[in-house]
């Protein structure tokens, strides 16, 4: 579940606006290709921190697996950049081919949103203050991106807590790697926040309905699709959160305005 | 070519930090599924502006189709949201199924690097001035960002003026729908400058380079891998382009500093 390599920052030449050369530091991406039973299903780009809880996050939110029990083994090949995953029956010659291979960002929706019906989340009151002193925890534990930029966060927390905290090159993978820890580490998502920098398309908001978080905190704008969704599965939306500012998308009137 | 909807921007209620009911904009998305000779590809979440060209621009950045002439038609329904690409030898039957339906965002790398053998970039000089101007210009073109936020935009400029510019929730999104009008318009890469909002992560460079465009743009930041792909195919990078702010990431010795 730990970073597995060193965080992959370089330091790189750059010209700056006078013509001046200077050192900037740049995040670096490998791939990393996830076999299932024996069959390439996707390469990812990743910074590679987090291997196995990308790849198992990955399978379980484009629903290639539905519990964890279902894996039989996981092999991780840092030199081969690779993780093979096997699963008790071989569940990926089960699905057609075309619908398993899709892929975030908006390019490949593979999940489907009829798998929400029996989603129904909800949460007790959750106080603004709260929220700020999350928002301002988080914006002290985004190592990378403060060296170097480049690269979406997604974090896991509860209460004021920060349980996990993964930055990554896109942030299909950053959800999928939250995912993955959450069933390596036999988390539930009933009691939980979930914070991202990214922007909260369709995609996004279905993923964390799957992982069954009540409450969704995004940096970022939102979509409407992506309110449709919370509205649909009880999910408490706050985009635009920042610093002291934040707007509710979806409040399910659970939202405690205590800092005015 | 054209807008073929209503600009999707759609009025929500939220809550502001005070509690205080307000109306903001936000974009909506739709799914788009591509078919490619009868068989589904891919459904892309987009805001819907340029269904043909996002189609076409994505099987030319994911390889499935290699020159325009080999479609033989495109049908378009916006009831069904499909587009369907149908050519002239059912090239889609031709590829392993499981490498063709990998998709942006760092999730999916279909691309591969040694694509890139061939392609050897160069540019004349080119003033700091104009990109300053270009991106003034630019910056007062992102109409839906700056209603209701939540897209990427990509464009495609020449000298300090813009050919095309498309936003879209995703930057993968964007610059493939760039890709398809290139092919649409018949506009070749090698007097254009590609710009985008989004962080130039390794696809999007080799999508750049594909597209045989020498001079790349990004208001974001860069990976070290998108350096080294620009460096390799001779892509002058420019990250953070901002205002009057720029840090030259690969210079080609082609930029003149004459703002200074």
């Amino acid at each position: 579940m730990k970073n597995v390599g060193a965080i992959p920052i370089r330091a790189v030449t750059v010209l700056d606006k006078c013509g001046q050369a200077c050192t900037v530091l740049v995040v670096d991406e490998m791939p990393l290709t996830l076999f299932l039973d024996n069959q390439k299903i996707v390469t990812l780009m990743t910074l590679g921190n987090y291997p196995e809880a990308l790849a198992v996050g990955y399978l379980r939110n484009q629903t290639f697996i539905k519990t964890l029990p279902e894996i039989r083994s996981i092999q991780i090949s840092l030199e081969n950049k690779t993780v093979e995953i096997d699963t008790l029956d071989n569940l990926d010659m089960k699905k057609p081919v075309l619908s398993t291979v899709q892929s975030g960002c908006g390019q490949g929706l593979s999940l489907d949103i009829d798998n929400l019906e029996d989603i129904h989340l909800s949460h007790p009151p959750l106080k603004q203050s709260l929220i700020y002193t999350l928002l301002d925890t988080l914006a002290q534990s985004n190592q990378i991106h403060r060296q170097a930029g480049g690269v979406h966060t997604c974090a896991l927390c509860q209460m004021s807590d920060i349980l996990g905290f993964v930055e990554d090159v896109g942030r299909h993978n950053a959800i999928d790697t939250i995912a993955g820890l959450m069933w390596l580490n036999d988390w539930s998502g009933e009691d939980k926040i979930f914070y991202t920098t990214g922007r909260l398309t369709s995609e996004m908001v279905m993923k964390v309905a799957l992982m069954r978080i009540p409450v969704l905190l995004s940096r970022s704008g939102v979509t409407y699709k992506g309110i449709e969704i919370a509205k649909k599965v009880g999910i408490t939306l706050i985009a635009h959160a920042k610093g002291q500012h934040l707007l509710v998308f979806n409040d399910n009137k659970t939202i405690v305005f205590d800092t005015n």
